[in-house]
């Protein structure tokens, strides 16, 4: 069971290719993404309506996708407008297209309600696109559920175990973020964590210009179905980062971790690590963009685990720990969401 | 659930060795297939009465197969003949055999009621055979119910879109066939499709003596479970094709394609392309054979991928279209046969 | 459902390592092995309480093992004694540890209720480590239920059929075991299998220091859940063998087969084949070893393709034979031990 009303990303923009179709399973339904001849984004269902064979086997046709199987042919809002053979085409002959929005390089889709779709309530993530950051984009497929990988992203003091050499240091474990909820829309935690006068993580070692101690930060916010973005960084220690000063040697990131499930056991993950130090440096880029995902396999390893031995006893309860308050209030929001869902639908 | 009182292809004869064994599932049970002294094929449960080993791993014995784990010995009616260790072999120690008759290459089986079976039933397959005609055998595995290949079979509309370089022309996807019903036995649909002044497809120009627009026809007969029968060919046009004239350069062809359930998600086909022109040409042979593998492996992308998408919401309708008219008679056919059935087991 | 109240083989000594841990799933459950700092192999539930993380992808720290998801520490008991970032660790915040024995190599688990696990109700199987006798210790993964091995063990008919180049002669397909059952504990069966007169099987042949006929035996103890030792050999014919005697020429072997379920359709096999001749002789150790490996296989192969054709009909029953004497007491025996735990869980 999925959150159905809300703004999941389908895609990278660069993942919907000028030419030619991406095929993309979400929350259990077949969808099919391809750009029309101005280049904006449609999201179709991916199933012919006369027999179910995939659009993805098709050919774009101008604005238009044609079924490759019995010829069939769609426009972007998935209204049927050729069926070879016959000179009518009865209105229900259509399948169901969704609200799609290209920003910040993301593609953004809404699987539920087209109706109550309102792309002012699309995140931003500004440092995607901004001339002021770079970064370069990070995918993942999870053969786990995505709840999974929303609790290791609210729980950082996982960082000093499964990332000891990449993204953690030994402070991770014992320290205790801030979380703060701000209930407005379907809510948003924001998780400050401070590790004042530690060391830096390997992460930040290989890029930053200074040596020695460090004050240095994460804060995200996250906001249900599966979006995080953080601010994180490494300042010289005593240069005022805690009050918000933000010397020139100081290393400031923007962090971009988001899920859409793809299946109840298998999930997507796109993610980017931006900078706003020498932008032009590719090598650069692509040095960060490695380490970050050396990190990120790390986690992929324990979660794939965790969800096989979860598979065995899969309603064995959890047993709760202090460093849960972050993803017991993300799980809380979640099922806070479906709840309300499960409300509205007995209601209509 | 399938239709049980048919005849159903099991084999081609060269599939049944001289030597050796074929284990092959058919209709969700394990069949053993050989060959007798006298090289008549016998057809038994592959399932030792016994504790269920294989007998395809065991070793033939004369007329007989010994299962090669505790050595229980079954002639070819099934029973058992010999349990090491035992003077006395209870009648009751037996196995299953099927009704199976050899005819025009093929070996035939009957799943049901072993007495309700009259090999008279069995269509006729001449071209397979026939010293007129000439055909190199074919099959495939799907992996898809044997239901969505007839489908395809029974509307060639989808020659112009999924074998548009290789069976198709442009013409294929708006022709209307005619559609007769014969119910005499299980029911017969004869659909004929007439091309006047068309353009020949590339399998007919890869062959022909000659260029220009060609009269074309496919008239076949379709049969449950799911075989059919095809006479088709291209004739120089006006040359009289339609009133049944076939002048010396006509190409003339008869087609097989016949499919047999393995379980309900995977399928067995069987088909063959025979000309009755230049038929001691081996390498025309084997370039006609290349051709339709060719052709039916574009089938076989497009219905495999389809039953993905169907396993998805397996539950959800269909939407019909004109050029539906052959299928839904295949299925109603289909249909009728498997209620027919259901009232007998409920009445006995 | 599996015997849960008794001894099972968890593994070989040499594969719980001194450094490192091994993960193995038993009876579906997964647990962790890995020796304290004393080298005593402790047994763990192979799942963090926390949130079901594996805790073989954790660190060995002293006599604990610590979680490196989020840094739980627990000691052998199964305790945890350490909850980063939470300075009091609740009574309950453990995972389950199972008694553990190692002896004669192999290490035990009780997978049941701890408190009636009574080390002196495991087996003894002397020829491991005892200085007169010398095996190379093996290990097979079978995808069958561990009740088909149990079955294809309690009826050497088979050697006759399924061995008759390593482990069989043709004899083996007619003779009657002598089969005694013993009531004390689980139930024991002792089967005695005397060929006398008759020809070497290959796997003798290829170790004899003399030829021509021979006295041979097998004559094993099974007992629940699935522990096979055996006494086996030949000796020149006449020699005194059925009465007692073992001149210094006959072959003498001891042989272990013992199975533990790994799932339902999975299971583990421990096996060897133990000599009392030839002790430092490296080369015939790896000879035998090598001999029994290439015979198990045979097993494995039919064992297997007979889960595969059961799993098709699992409702199907089984017809017996004679020769099921010894495997129908074997099932019998495990049928009465799983009914008397749902009898003691139903009082409970």
């Amino acid at each position: 069971m999925f959150i159905q009303n809300c703004w999941y990303v389908a895609a990278w923009d660069i993942e919907v290719p000028e030419e030619g179709m991406l095929a993309r399973t979400l929350l259990n339904q077949p969808v099919l993404l391809y750009r029309d001849t101005q280049g904006k984004v449609v999201a179709l269902e991916n199933r012919c309506c006369h027999r179910g064979a995939p659009l993805h086997l098709g050919r774009k046709e101008g604005d238009c996708v044609r079924c490759m199987y019995h010829g069939l042919k769609f426009d972007p809002s998935g209204q049927c407008v050729e069926v070879p053979g016959q000179s009518q085409v009865p209105p229900k002959t259509r399948i169901r297209s969704y609200p799609v929005v290209e920003r910040n390089r993301l593609v953004w889709i809404w699987m539920g309600n087209a109706e109550t779709a309102n792309p002012d309530d699309i995140l931003d993530y500004f440092w995607h696109d901004s001339p002021q950051w770079r970064m370069k984009p990070g995918y993942i497929h999870y053969q786990a559920n995505y709840q999974l990988i929303i609790d290791n992203l609210l729980d950082f003091s996982h960082l000093a175990w499964v990332h000891p050499t990449t993204l953690g240091t030994e402070s991770a474990a014992e320290l205790r973020p801030k979380i703060e909820r701000d209930m407005n829309g379907n809510g948003t935690l924001t998780i400050s964590r401070w590790y004042l006068d530690d060391e830096m993580p390997n992460l930040h070692k290989k890029v930053a210009q200074f040596n020695g101690k460090v004050d240095r930060w994460q804060i995200y916010q996250w906001s249900p179905p599966a979006c995080l973005r953080m601010d994180a960084g490494s300042s010289p220690v005593g240069t005022g980062a805690p009050e918000g000063t933000r010397v020139p040697l100081a290393l400031q990131f923007r962090h971009t971790s988001i899920q859409t499930p793809e299946t109840e056991n298998t999930s997507h993950y796109w993610f980017c690590q931006a900078r706003n130090f020498e932008l032009d440096d590719d090598s650069l880029t692509e040095k960060i963009y490695q380490s970050v995902v050396e990190a990120f396999e790390e986690d992929r390893t324990m979660i794939e685990a965790q969800q096989k031995i979860l598979n065995l006893t899969p309603d064995r309860p959890f047993l709760p720990i202090a460093a849960d308050a972050g993803l017991n209030q993300a799980r809380w929001l979640i099922d806070r969401k479906l709840a309300h869902e499960a409300d509205t639908e007995n209601t209509n």
